[in-house]
């Protein structure tokens, strides 16, 4: 994402491709991962990432620099099945885009490994301003925009809102707060539901 | 909500009603859904309320009890207008229920006031399980079984919650997490493309 000579991407694809540094990176990676899931951008520190992952604090801020920038290289993991779900969607007939849009979706959702992640970014965009600008950035230039412009619509952008925001508030009920009995329907039942509605507001009239 | 000799209701209603006290215990109140707004569930305090509120935490304890309890008086408060949402959705007419929940809605959120403590709810829903709970039990005896027994469907609480989940995730793009367009679009706008999917969710085929 941060294509910037500093970022953290040219950083981790300059650094020499040492095995030993490879699996600490990703060590620290899955620890910020697991903190910033469990506790959210605010009550994540670098230190606790550090204990967690077992290294120093030191050696975190070395590969990637500040919280925020721990958060975003996390995010972009979590954003690497996001981008599947974007290119499921644009290669996808655009009758079709609706159903693809929902399954992919709930596909990520229903997977323990790629809920954690999805979890992580909901609870920390939703509790701090940092944390929401680094999840607006991506979501809006990663995801949103490239949809839209499959769409041809005035209103397209709006229209992938309305489709995604269906999609949000479903996995925060179903998924991050758990309200019956939509946590416990079936998941066909839930998409028989929904993708029909996801593909009137990407395309209906 | 809790009307059990011990809890906050009866004792609220069992207090002499002196001004000074009622006024202490209003400010508290307010304190209370600042700080839980601004900071979410885990991170305030019933220190940090009593501090807001320019009181000693002891009175806190006494006038609500534990953090759990002062969170509950919280959305409570925020919970008296979604009432106004239920009983507006409860009188529409059934083919005109979907415009009504969206339009009420929507006003809650534009509301500088009630926006507040309904932020305050969902950023301690998301991230904390305690509070997930008491919204879980608020939201569901509260508001979506009593919806859903207006529709005359064996399916009626599943659709409640799916056309919830199309205004949580418009609230959460909008509102919350403040993603463009969706963000700045004029309400009307929204509103005609949202009450016609919140009306098929509720009543459609």
């Amino acid at each position: 994402m941060t294509d910037s000579p500093g970022g953290s991407g040219s950083r981790r694809r300059g650094r020499p491709p040492r095995t030993e540094s490879a699996g600490t990176r990703d060590r620290i990676l899955a620890a910020a991962r697991e903190e910033f899931a469990e506790r959210g951008y605010d009550k994540t520190s670098v230190r606790g990432i550090a204990k967690s992952a077992g290294v120093d604090s030191a050696l975190v801020h070395h590969y990637f620099g500040t919280k925020e920038q721990v958060f975003e290289a996390a995010v972009e993991v979590a954003f690497a099945p996001a981008l599947t779900v974007r290119d499921a969607v644009l290669a996808a007939p655009l009758d079709d885009v609706g159903e693809r849009m929902t399954r992919v979706l709930f596909g990520l959702w229903e997977n323990s490994v790629t809920r954690k992640p999805l979890l992580a970014i909901v609870r920390s965009a939703v509790n701090n301003d940092v944390a929401a600008s680094v999840f607006r950035r991506m979501v809006t230039a990663q995801l949103m925009r490239r949809i839209a412009g499959e769409i041809d619509a005035p209103d397209a952008e709006l229209r992938v809102e309305l489709a995604a925001a269906q999609l949000v508030g479903i996995a925060m009920m179903r998924y991050v707060i758990r309200i019956e009995p939509i946590a416990s329907a079936d998941v066909e039942q839930v998409i028989a539901r929904v993708a029909p509605v996801v593909q009137g507001h990407l395309t209906g009239p």
